[in-house]
């Protein structure tokens, strides 16, 4: 795979064909029909549904690094609320329940796919040092009350993850304001230092955080091109 | 479905089949070829595989139950760890780990199956409520500060079953001791009263912790007979 262009119309055809179609029944003609290229010169880029996958959840990795670089300069305090909220929420799009859906679906496959489980593992790598860099600076800061970085990331990204699922499959989406608002009060209000604040309601258009979504927003850009 | 008994080992039966061949790839053949019965006679108990689900969900309600029951006269505090730890780690069973696999694809389907959907969430309410109750008790009782019971809950669970998920799909065991740790030291340090503790290890052999499991013990305790 060495076009940069040819790899982007792939992924952003296999975004799409996810949010149809869903994992299970992805097909590799699902992705060719939603690019300019024939089966076989998919095939020719890619050996296998699995190879492609592969790639693609690489993609999706490469998006949470731009989405991670993108909010660099910002206080660590509003860093770790873009970032809780990017998590929790994503963007508006209709098309973020089914890809949730769809990813759901994938990662259900990592235990009998060494290959899905490596990328699963770097992604959450990924976001654990994320996090963990947020909680690091705001503590240089004396935004953050000295604590255990490490381990409060590991329970924020459960607790997201966990809420996602369950208003997922459960259709409750309640569960995205119920555990953000237990984050604020229980977690974040006991992170913080007296002088700093973290909103309590959802910043519904805030400058600061970027429209797009952590996964979407690639191919957003891409679909009309 | 008259007959607990006949419910009972076909219930069982569904466990053992569900850890062994998942939920996807799973046969009513599977599950009739771990009783005395014919798959034909599995069909005059249960009209399709999906009614056979949805009363397999009901029976775990019910364990569910149970469980909650067996802790009611602890006190809320240690109603608190052992829930935790139920849920966190079931039993030290090499089953669970498969079960829960396919009890992770079963919940996948929750999208697409309202009958799953409504199941999961009669579970979820069920879970909740327990929670709920502890957390309330122990605010009564004093052992808990005040604080919003229904919210804490939905982040306790959240939390957990999040772990749960990772620690299943990325097979990285340290995500439950690590949330289990964050929890103790980032939420019940805070909700507990001044004299009162909680473990800040996994109680290994608790006398108050029954060493059968929140979904397995029934269907262990039924292997053999």
């Amino acid at each position: 795979m060495t076009d940069p262009d040819v790899r982007n119309e792939i992924m952003t055809a296999t975004y799409e064909a996810l949010c149809e179609h869903g994992y299970t029944d992805l097909t590799a003609q699902d992705i060719a029909d939603r690019t300019d290229k024939s089966k076989s010169l998919l095939f020719y880029h890619y050996d296998s549904k699995e190879d492609l996958v592969v790639d693609f959840l690489e993609y999706l990795l490469e998006v949470i690094d731009d989405r991670v670089a993108e909010i660099d300069s910002l206080e660590p305090a509003e860093r770790l609320s873009v970032f809780v909220d990017w998590f929790l929420y994503g963007s508006e799009g209709s098309d973020q329940q089914s890809f949730h859906t769809a990813m759901l679906e994938l990662r259900t496959q990592a235990p009998y796919n060494d290959r899905y489980r490596e990328q699963l593992r770097r992604s959450d790598d990924r976001l654990r040092a994320a996090l963990e860099g947020i909680l690091e600076d705001g503590i240089d800061a004396g935004q953050f009350v000295d604590h255990d970085p490490e381990r409060t990331a590991a329970l924020l990204i459960a607790a997201i993850d966990g809420a996602r699922i369950r208003q997922l499959t459960l259709e409750r989406d309640e569960y995205l304001a119920e555990v953000r608002t237990a984050l604020v009060a229980r977690i974040f209000d006991e992170l913080l230092a007296d002088d700093v604040e973290f909103s309590a309601e959802r910043p519904s258009t805030s400058a600061s955080k970027p429209d797009r979504t952590p996964d979407g927003d690639r191919f957003e850009s891409d679909r009309e091109t």
